[in-house]
């Protein structure tokens, strides 16, 4: 994955800002000399429709002259991805997003392209399904996909919207780093969990971190540590294999 | 379903109040007759062996004078839903819950005890696969089950811990409600979302809460709705059908 390039966003607003705005200088260098985007909006947050979701990415990306076309307009997965130079998969529900692409066959085609060197963005649970398996998603799972195995362009799963234990509650619900603790019962591989107005850069074989605050790094039978905004996160990537990625079905 | 009789407990503990210590006078009521008690500990919380997690649900039964034994150690469900009288599903992980009873072939056992008359508790993932599926779980996906279908005890879906919006919150993630909602652009059946320390009781075709707080309705297409401790829900049951239930894989 030599070629590969990727920006792992957390979230696409943070609190009191337009959509995408806090990120937009990153974002338009991670797509810098591309001229069409392929929008994957199949995680339709709200329930809104393809075309509606599709149209919120457009705005971003008018104003650096990239065209914008999305995943339900196309024929097939395969054409979609050739067709783009870089594709970008929105937030919603992870599990109808992850349910969508395997239906409409998208998890081979996006990884072939990444690994070409066309850039991939990813918000929320188009973050989430940037991993080995949607696992770590904090959503719920108002569909059944046909696996939890996502597009594993990172060997490691990721956490979006990652949240520290509010101090104080009563509320008897598991606190994130709970939930993320009991996976690694099932689970042997890291997790990241990635807070709001932050995003992991991976570049080939490298990786950094976009924002102002750490992000929270989980390993099977360690404690959860913190890497901070200038740390270099790139050990995550060794020892990657080529992961076998599921068919269609 | 005229012999049902089910308790389903939002959580197993309220802040600051020992294992099931703050509904046992109604958990008394629920096993009144009972001998001998199945507990089933598969969504083991923290990991915790079923063995340990057997020995937590005896501390409740022994004083009531009930056997309780671990659904871990029967050679088949069968067998296990024959001994009891009673059965308890304690809470932890709803993913790793529902994987072990259909790899286990506790689905239909479970289901016919309960037809047959003999009380059923469950306690936040325990009641959670007391309805149609698990979709509106809170928990995270940590294994893959072999479907979302859940015992249909009741024709409808619960959302256990269930959790108002916390006003003032700058975090971008979806409120329990915004997550429901989104539920009913996939899924048809209502859904009860239950507070901590509230119960439904389902006797028969009624349906009473224990405890002081109001649950809250959501039904497709209408806005979500209070119904206060004193409600009467049994129309929650109108028009039940037997459900297909999901055979062992």
């Amino acid at each position: 994955m030599e070629k590969r390039k990727l920006l792992i966003v957390s979230t696409s607003k943070v609190h009191g800002s337009a959509y995408m705005e806090y990120i937009k200088d990153e974002v338009k260098q991670h797509f810098e000399g591309c001229k069409k985007l392929l929008f994957i909006p199949f995680a339709r947050p709200g329930g809104i429709t393809h075309t509606d979701y599709t149209r919120k990415a457009r705005s971003v990306f008018d104003e650096l002259g990239i065209e914008v076309r999305g995943a339900h307009r196309f024929k097939s997965a395969e054409e979609a991805c050739v067709w783009a130079d870089g594709i970008f998969t929105g937030g919603g529900n992870t599990f109808v997003l992850l349910n969508e692409l395997y239906h409409r066959g998208y998890i081979a085609p996006v990884y072939r392209a990444v690994k070409s060197g066309k850039p991939y963005m990813g918000s929320s649970a188009g973050s989430n399904i940037a991993g080995l398996s949607i696992s770590t998603t904090n959503d719920m799972p108002i569909v059944y996909p046909p696996a939890f195995k996502a597009l594993q362009l990172v060997p490691f799963n990721i956490n979006p919207h990652y949240l520290d234990p509010v101090k104080g509650s009563s509320h008897m619900g598991e606190t994130r780093e709970q939930r993320i603790s009991e996976f690694h019962f099932f689970n042997s591989q890291p997790v990241v969990g990635i807070r709001e107005g932050t995003a992991l850069r991976v570049y080939g074989n490298k990786i950094s971190i976009y924002g102002d605050l750490s992000v929270r790094l989980f390993e099977k039978g360690k404690a959860p540590r913190e890497l901070k905004p200038d740390a270099d996160l790139s050990f995550l990537l060794e020892g990657e294999k080529e992961p076998k990625l599921p068919v269609k079905r």
